[in-house]
């Protein structure tokens, strides 16, 4: 099969695509034939060297896909073998047009992955866009709503309200029942913002968050905030939470080391929590230690076959329904071909996109 | 009634006995006939000038007693009126042997009580001893168990294991099938520890807890920690967490202000929560202001009475249980008349006590 190799750790232009070997399955794994698969901003850490797949997985960079199950291990009972020329609607939607969670290797044809993370593609979502949606659901359901408990009638604040994680949990906390908050760093992502339901957009360029959230709320502040920045926003995110607030802390893009006054969580029992969506010190060699320690990292894709598996569950169970009601719909910036992965890594890199870019084999 | 009277915020000297007006009950209320109240550290912070009541609440100090109803509002169905001279067992622990959950005023021969704040005497505790439990036990329940979630064959640290709330605390997450670590300043207090019950006892004045931790646990570290210090260990309690660990903070008495790496926590999955028992910084005026913020103040004393009652309706479903196996007692170090409260403040202050301090009226 044909799949992106990282040929050296560097810029863009290291991802060729090259002939490879299969990727065979084991017992408890199916195989997909790649539909299309989503760019995360892990995959341009991994390619710069920053952030090795774990062990046992391919070392082909893409952590989500959509595709067809093409064959299925011994012990696998859900999924079946499909053949896309004559699929009947129904099976193909149960049984085998699939998206699934990876621990790597979604940038090539074929992929092989545990049963358990494979999800059915929802009616009314075409079989390359389903590819936007694991990753984000996955990450957004586990921390906003499974550990922070997001939940009807409260004030959630976003932050990078445009990113693909922003443009899906804005619309499952609407879904939801909450009031939405996001910023972003322009008006044109903001305005995207609003119409997938946002109710407050703030530009973070000109506008100070925290004074923002403060008039929006009569002083209060939000239950929940997702946080992408880390030190660079966490005085400001603490300032900007109601009593019980919860702060999820899921990217370090402003820093690790930040000071804390443990008087403002105590006064409003706050609860902070972290879990990396990709090394947690980007490029920095000891938050790289940290996350391996033991062999045993903290993100999502360092999570256990058996621990992924309980949330794609909990996210079928959860999530699916709101976007078969299509009042979550996967949100797609552009398409590139596999051979054009580095382009895709260029634009990935410049943030001027909204939602997800996909690559389609 | 006679109750002891802050005459002036200031040393111990200024908890003078007095005669007061007896308080009134409303009709969600009960009257008790207090028969101990126990000494909380929050107790000479109000003293001090520092921690003044919530409004409503009893001007006096003592935020716990045990005793005799006395008097029941109209709303009230649970409790009845006791009469101490010829108490049929049963009935008396049924209906009017009592501790509650004060707000204030348990330094007095009555007070009022909101009927949700109220527990019976478990059977085998005096009705005395009965005073050093509501404080200790709503307090772990609601952080250690409700919050942080501390469960079966996880490991738990407690720093200061033989205080009130280390005492009760080792007992409870031994009776909860934990393994349990504790930090104490001398042998004679971790020997008592060790009786208790606690697995790993660790004098935190000659020993380096971080190491301790790691050697006891293969290098995976623990996976609660209720914690007293705040700023002075935030650094080593983030190191002492497993993956998944949580940090409940309810004390500062190491200072507010910390570093805190964000890369750590993210890389373990780290959840950092805390809830004061006293005001946030204690003696710090901007922490005052903070946990006073919108009359809302975040410890368990400045909760609503209908979050209380909650706390305090777990607290009876899943600490009574183990009270009355005889696995968990209160542990009382001395008892004073309540004359003598300014004696049993400077003891409270001198730190020399294991376990809880009472005044007896």
């Amino acid at each position: 099969m044909k799949a992106v190799v990282i040929t050296n750790a560097g810029g863009p232009e290291v991802l060729q695509l090259q002939e490879v070997e299969d990727p065979q399955i084991k017992d408890d794994e199916v195989l997909i034939k790649v539909e299309a698969t989503a760019l995360n901003r892990a995959d341009t850490l991994q390619r710069k060297g920053s952030y090795p797949p774990p062990p046992g997985a391919s070392p082909y960079p893409g952590l989500e896909c959509s595709g067809i199950i093409e064959q299925v291990g011994k012990n696998v009972t859900r999924w079946k073998v499909g053949d896309q020329a004559s699929p009947a609607i129904l099976l193909s939607l149960l049984f085998f047009y699939v998206c699934a969670l990876l621990a790597g290797g979604g940038y090539a044809e074929k992929v092989a992955v545990p049963a358990g993370q494979v999800l059915p593609v929802p009616p009314g979502v075409s079989l390359k866009d389903a590819a936007a949606l694991p990753e984000v659901a996955c990450t957004v359901w586990s921390t906003v709503f499974m550990m922070s408990r997001l939940s009807a009638g409260e004030m959630f604040l976003v932050h990078g309200g445009s990113s693909g994680i922003g443009t899906f949990a804005i619309q499952i906390a609407k879904y939801y029942g909450t009031k939405v908050f996001v910023t972003a760093g322009g008006d044109e992502k903001l305005a995207f913002c609003k119409d997938l339901g946002a109710d407050v957009c703030i530009n973070y360029k000109t506008e100070d968050f925290v004074a923002r959230v403060k008039e929006e709320t009569a002083g209060k502040g939000v239950d929940v905030i997702l946080d992408n920045m880390g030190a660079a926003y966490l005085k400001r995110n603490l300032d900007s939470l109601n009593f019980d607030g919860r702060l999820f802390i899921i990217g370090l893009q402003g820093g690790a080391t930040a000071e804390i006054n443990l008087a403002s969580l105590l006064a409003r029992r706050i609860t902070v929590q972290g879990q990396p969506t990709g090394p947690p010190m980007s490029g920095q060699p000891n938050g790289l230690v940290m996350a391996r320690r033991g062999d045993k990292g903290a993100g999502l894709r360092n999570r256990t076959p058996e621990n992924k598996a309980v949330i794609v569950k909990e996210v079928e169970k959860n999530v699916w329904p709101a976007i078969i009601a299509n009042k979550v719909k996967p949100i797609v910036y552009k398409y590139f071909p596999l051979s054009e992965a580095a382009e895709a890594h260029r634009l990935m890199e410049s943030s001027k996109h909204i939602g997800k870019i996909l690559l389609v084999p």
